[in-house]
């Protein structure tokens, strides 16, 4: 029997399991806070009736594991309690680790993230990172479920890999039976030629960065929800993401009302809001130029552009044509202005910059050989197999890629990707626990 | 409209896209066999007719990308062809690859295996392997649905990771940021950490090995559906497991026939005779020596030996209390014979070999301790956390953890577990695609 489970038995005796998460001893009088999954219950425990039990109940350690045997009454502030007849300590806790993990304090606060982080094995007990854990849980259920009602079928892509999307210097490398390889940046090659094959893939699962960058949006390790499929047009992956931004949004909205407000920091449903309005990435950059903002068409647009843009257009908003001087290679060139690709990013809103990528992606083997040896790909062996597939009746596809991570973050305007996580891999900080 | 579709319009002019998979060429009369991911359909060209469309049908080079325009009619076998009007290449193929990957040969023949494997990024367009990679997208919907109706939390855990399960130099070894890590070989530290928080937790992602055996049944990266849950024994586990896989069976006979026979390799539908015949680790050994089965206590039982047991049991069969010996540190000892751990192992009928491995997961610090020293694991800086969980009330928990690769090889009956998944990473073999 669960807490919340034993909590609704009024008048019942119950016997259930759960942790010390508080203890108030009002002298004579003793007030147990009982935790677990579902939620906390208060155990009372009374001296002059306890036989014993006061004591038994005085030397439980905070997060010791407890079953709990008493009898479920009205308590003062209308929540049923626990009146205990018995508590037996399942699992003592030896060392004690402050606050307590399943205490009522801001785990959000920068003071505590050091310690939080260090940690995690422990503070995932706290209530609000159990919820963000099942909101994690539930999201990837929607999107997934999501896909399969749209045809979509989900791909394995590897994780070890010769081939990296972005520079090799911005990937984890790791010497396998001698050969020198990558973790996987993106699983984009191998869904390419996945669509040739299943037509319409998704593929979620960890991807690797390592960047430097150590901003609020950025893990050195991170899950990746791609999707690939054949034929259309970047407008045709623009609605396919509004829609699928816009269902998640409603079915957080009716399944998760209850997680949402034990994180405690309200709900973003701007993604609703579609279609998103659009900017060129030369307008933008233009615009930019104007507010003082100064930018160079040919760079990406950095954090604090995004913030004016966003205060232009509201959020989320896309950037439509972002330059072939900052994409990879895979991506086409856009007939009307060469200095493009058909590649648009989505800006999110609440200054939580950039969620995810759309693109039309090179087929045709000649654009394909432009553009690695415009990113100096050409030569390297490891794209062998890029190249045979589009030397192969590659159809035309289209693709996206969004952080999950990134998505949770927003939804639940949490201050840090981090928090979004359990265990997260930061850059330049200990790989631990 | 994929080729399925267009074939079901009887009597209708249609348009569809799909690859060139064979041309027969009759003198006059021309046949084409046009794939894509729904399947395949005959497409007639008739020289007298076709106004120049012979001779373009004649110069495509097979696993071109093609538009056929055509009318539905009744084909002389009984099923519907396309009579072509207009035929389109959308995009050529250059470079022919032998066999032609949509061609039917036996894509499992031995003689084929190095080929394939090399040019995979052409070779999953072959039905087989299409249907392969159907089935394990639905088998993973399958399972993560049974997780979720019983109210097990989808829980991510991270890939890079200071402790390994078993030796280091069994594992992927990386630096990170200067620090030597590794890939985990298993999400159980941090599910038993989480299981703590959340009752019930499973895992679905890539685990890693760097072990030498080249076995039918081991690749260096594969996917590791782990779940963890408080409370309860081992009997709780291997139902729960039984339970699990029964109902995988009887859902993959409903939903997956089709992909089945396009496999066409029959279904293994052993796993639906629950509850499995068990015998322990000692009658197994006492066995296997007397049909001179060389076994001694305290060893492993190598596939030979697995074999003989399931002339003896038929299989599935469970294998209960396996020697602390061989086992990790995390899990019980057996009270009652201490020389064995509360762990059971599921050995899977036609010679599939081991499946996945049941357990009573260590709660008592002390017994953690003395498993830890055995092991030579007590010193590493890099467990501290695992104490620490140990050592902050820890609640008893079960577990188990499954290969998805080798469940899928035993269901479809395939002669190796690199056919489950794409892009297989084998021991000693070169990383790629």
């Amino acid at each position: 029997m669960t807490v919340r489970e034993a909590t609704s038995q009024a008048g019942r005796d119950v016997s259930f399991r759960g942790w010390l998460a508080q203890r108030r001893d009002h002298g004579g009088v003793m007030f147990l806070d009982i935790a677990d999954s579902s939620g906390s219950v208060q155990v009372v425990v009374e001296a002059e009736t306890s036989n014993g039990l006061y004591e038994t109940a005085e030397a439980i350690s905070h997060e010791s594991c407890v079953e709990v045997n008493g009898r479920v009454v009205a308590g003062r502030a209308g929540n049923n309690e626990i009146v205990a007849n018995d508590i037996r300590c399942i699992s003592s806790a030896r060392k004690p680790v402050l606050p307590y993990p399943r205490s009522k304090f801001d785990v959000f606060d920068e003071k505590h993230a050091d310690h939080v982080l260090r940690n995690y094995h422990l503070y995932m007990r706290n209530p609000q990172l159990i919820a963000i854990m099942r909101f994690r849980s539930e999201l990837m259920r929607i999107v997934r479920d999501w896909f399969y009602e749209n045809d979509f079928i989900e791909f394995n892509a590897p994780i070890l890999t010769p081939a990296t999307l972005y520079e090799e210097d911005t990937a984890l490398n790791i010497e396998v039976h001698g050969e020198n390889i990558f973790l996987t940046q993106c699983a984009g090659f191998y869904l390419e030629a996945a669509a040739q094959a299943l037509d319409r893939v998704f593929n979620m699962g960890p991807s690797f960065r390592g960047e430097t960058s150590r901003s609020k949006r950025h893990m050195i390790e991170y899950w990746h929800i791609k999707a690939e499929m054949l034929h259309g047009s970047r407008n045709d992956i623009i609605d396919l993401v509004e829609a699928i931004v816009a269902h998640i949004v409603e079915q957080c909205q009716i399944g998760c009302a209850d997680l949402i407000r034990a994180v405690g920091r309200g709900f973003c449903a701007d993604g609703a809001r579609i279609p998103y309005p659009r900017i060129s990435y030369a307008d933008a950059v233009d615009h930019l130029n104007r507010v003082k903002c100064q930018t160079n068409f040919g760079e990406g647009i950095g954090a604090d552009a995004e913030g004016v843009l966003e205060d232009l257009l509201g959020g989320p908003y896309w950037i439509v044509g972002i330059p072939r001087s900052v994409e990879p290679f895979p991506y086409v060139i856009d007939p009307d202005d060469r200095r493009v690709t058909m590649v648009a990013d989505l800006i999110t809103s609440n200054r939580c910059g950039e969620l995810l990528g759309v693109a039309e992606k090179i087929s045709d083997p000649d654009m394909l050989c432009e553009r690695m040896m415009e990113k100096g790909k050409w030569e390297s062996p490891s794209y062998e197999f890029v190249k045979d597939v589009h030397q192969a009746g590659c159809a035309p596809h289209i693709a996206f890629g969004m952080g999950l991570e990134r998505l949770i973050r927003w939804l639940l305007n949490l201050p840090h990707v981090r928090y979004a996580t359990a265990f997260p891999r930061l850059v330049r900080r200990s790989i631990y626990p």
